[in-house]
């Protein structure tokens, strides 16, 4: 192992970075088991076939081959995992006669995509997933459900103040096509680049690709500046003045979705028509979410309704789903250093060791405490003293812990307060029981 | 999505068999933290170059390639990895200026191997491993403490009672050396067959290919023979007549790691001198684990020191690890029935739901439950309360929860007895508010 290859795109944290990322995926399961969803692990590849039919993420995938496969073997024609909807959709159909309807799942797992890497964008990462389906049709309180549960969730986060952005499909298209596009899926297309190549190539781009005159996509452009924190978008719509039946059902439904989550969850989510995402399985409610500051990072928890996606020709399974996207999340803590970390191990305490012969002894106290559900470790050595607690002060564990024949003691050495202690009563206070993950107020902001 | 293709080898459970895979996956990081472990998580590829220096499974390595790879494109190199510990000898190599020594870290996470799919052998599958490295030199103990923390959690599990089979490759090389052979190494591999091919075949493999004598072949094999609760194997080694420096240090490793092992958790290590592991990388003590009457399933914990595994060249890093197989452990519980899950969701409660205008009411009494840690769902569709009962019990939930401007009351589905309950302060006992994972004792063992 002489030469170490970093690969750009496959991010991996150190020790603290590691528990600053537990502490998002506890949270997550946390929240969702909360909510009732049950956890699904699926396989991490799927047949190319099937994750092409939907969406235009063929370029991204990474296909699998055995090394030494057999001359003539056929290719297994499988790759990994773009995302966990398309899993999820396979996992329902083929087991659908052992599931109950309405389904409810949350699923954290590795994801896969041969993209560019760059800020925020990874080969390989981590989402935390949420999806209902149901059999044949899926009540709509649901699409309210996914931004309670994820905003629930966000607000756990050491993280800067969240709000999920939402729109609706059938808002977009049943206006794209009152202005009198031909190509709705093209227009939305367009419109998801605004982020990327600004107002006025989106408009030229509208007329001369989409086929729309100059003034439909002055139109599609004004609809897409509509952003509102309630549900006075309705009216904002209204008064560009296109009419079209799919329109007013997704305004209806949009409306449904700001005013009911900001019921229980006030301010967290807002209407916003800019939000388009870029995936083709969606069919109505569409989510995104921004760090309020970090608008740069990307959307950190994306999702929306999918009405179709799950099919087996006979039986549709419809569903709704949001994700955290964990990585990039966790890279914004890490990398903008908006957390402090406790310490970069589990271990409350450092048993000392007095000398080699005494290591069972050590050991002894350290089966107590673990007993009693406190995490500790043993001196690997028996060094002096000194160097046992710089041992533990270099992992900032906070306490030391001296067994003496004639009573054992324990030091908390950040205040240096060292006092007896009986391995089968003594605890910690709760805070030093566990690493903790707190907001860190950068400079500029605490005033 | 016409068409749903089942992936021999990539297993994926249903929501109770979930349920029991993170019944140990939980048990396993609960048992490594309170041992201070800390948890690490690698990139699921390596470069092939690397995975390929050590060990012999070159064979079964599934490389990546991008789907729409640009023509000229440079072939990446990198496969996913086989196991957990040469991605982690990697990852300290390549961290190693910002590490603690000796590091301390557990690892759960998926592996993949292209392998013939075969009952407890996947192409996919779920490892708990952990570890110690430290610089130059690593201390012995931590040999005894790896056996003692899998011993610890197998404990925890709900599982056949686990034997933990010691041996070590110094004390099998000395040995071999001292019957005369040449190639100690291939003894080994050879003698590692004789689960496969019974010792006739095995003997006559060593004298044909490793070059021994039938004497000295019939004596490896009655080294193989040798399995002890205790340090009772160094005499029945010793009665063989072989004499080898190797062979000492090697006795007295494995003695050291019986005793020192079975002193903490007694009986759950013995010596079997039959063991070898097939991965080159290891030097001194290994480890497997047998499931008693489950033997067939093969070894659910292994592992071993490597004391040049991880080395830049100019620094090398010993480090000695011990991996709980988990999708073979899960396969085997839920294959063979030997487990019984509570229920097949998180939620403790179903919040009923008298009409579609007070789904808001039940919400309310969800998010109290919830806010004092009780999982919960409300009814997706407020139907006649018979069919929400039934919802619940096809689910495994115990409580219902039925809202009542009047005052709301709360029924244990499995009694019947129903009771007026505040969502202020109604908890459900603590048995019930998770769901559970027991042994079953299996119909021909239950007298």
């Amino acid at each position: 192992m002489a030469k170490v290859t970093k690969l750009s795109g496959f991010p991996e944290w150190l020790p603290e970075g590691r528990i600053a990322e537990l502490a998002v995926l506890d949270a997550a399961r946390r929240v969702f088991e909360l909510h009732g969803f049950s956890s699904l692990e699926t396989r991490a590849v799927e047949p190319v076939e099937q994750m092409l039919r939907k969406g235009e993420i063929d370029k991204e995938v990474y296909l699998l081959r055995r090394m030494q496969a057999v001359e003539g073997e056929a290719d297994p024609g499988i790759g990994l995992h773009f995302d966990l909807t398309v899993p999820f959709a396979r996992y329902v159909v083929e087991n659908a006669g052992q599931l109950e309807f309405p389904y409810r799942r949350y699923q954290i797992q590795k994801v896969w995509r041969g993209e560019r890497p760059q800020e925020g964008r990874f080969r390989e990462f981590t989402q935390a997933d949420i999806d209902v389906v149901d059999r044949d049709t899926l009540a709509f309180h649901h699409d309210i459900e996914m931004a309670v549960v994820m905003a629930a969730l966000l607000a756990e986060l050491p993280i800067p103040r969240a709000v999920i952005q939402v729109s609706n499909r059938k808002l977009a298209e049943g206006f794209f096509v009152g202005v009198g596009a031909d190509d709705a899926p093209a227009v939305l297309r367009t419109i998801d680049k605004l982020d990327k190549i600004g107002a006025e190539r989106v408009a030229a781009l509208l007329v001369a690709e989409a086929g729309l005159t100059l003034e439909a996509a002055q139109m599609c452009l004004r609809l897409a500046e509509i952003r509102t924190p309630d549900t006075s978008f309705v009216e904002r719509v209204r008064a560009l003045g296109v009419s079209n039946d799919l329109l007013d059902e997704g305004l209806d439904e949009l409306a449904q979705v700001v005013s009911g989550a900001n019921a229980v969850v006030d301010g967290s989510v807002v209407a916003d028509l800019r939000i388009a995402r870029g995936l083709d399985y969606y069919t109505g409610t569409i989510y995104e979410t921004q760090l309020l500051g970090y608008e740069s990072f990307g959307s950190v928890a994306s999702g929306g309704r999918y009405d179709s996606l799950a099919s087996d020709g006979r039986q549709t399974f419809p569903g709704v789903g949001i994700s955290l996207g964990v990585s990039r999340l966790v890279a914004a803590l890490i990398g903008r250093d908006l957390v402090t970390v406790s310490r970069s191990v589990p271990s409350a305490v450092l048993v000392a060791v007095i000398d080699e012969d005494g290591r069972r002894d050590s050991e002894a106290v350290a089966q107590a405490l673990r007993a009693r559900g406190i995490p500790c470790e043993v001196a690997p050595k028996a060094d002096k003293f000194g160097k046992q607690i710089r041992h533990a002060d270099r992992r900032g564990i906070p306490y030391v812990w001296f067994p003496d024949g004639d009573g054992d003691s324990v030091k908390d050495i950040r205040s240096g307060d060292q006092q007896p202690a009986d391995p089968a009563t003594w605890s910690p206070p709760p805070a030093d029981l566990h690493p903790t993950v707190s907001p860190k107020i950068p400079q500029e902001e605490a005033l």
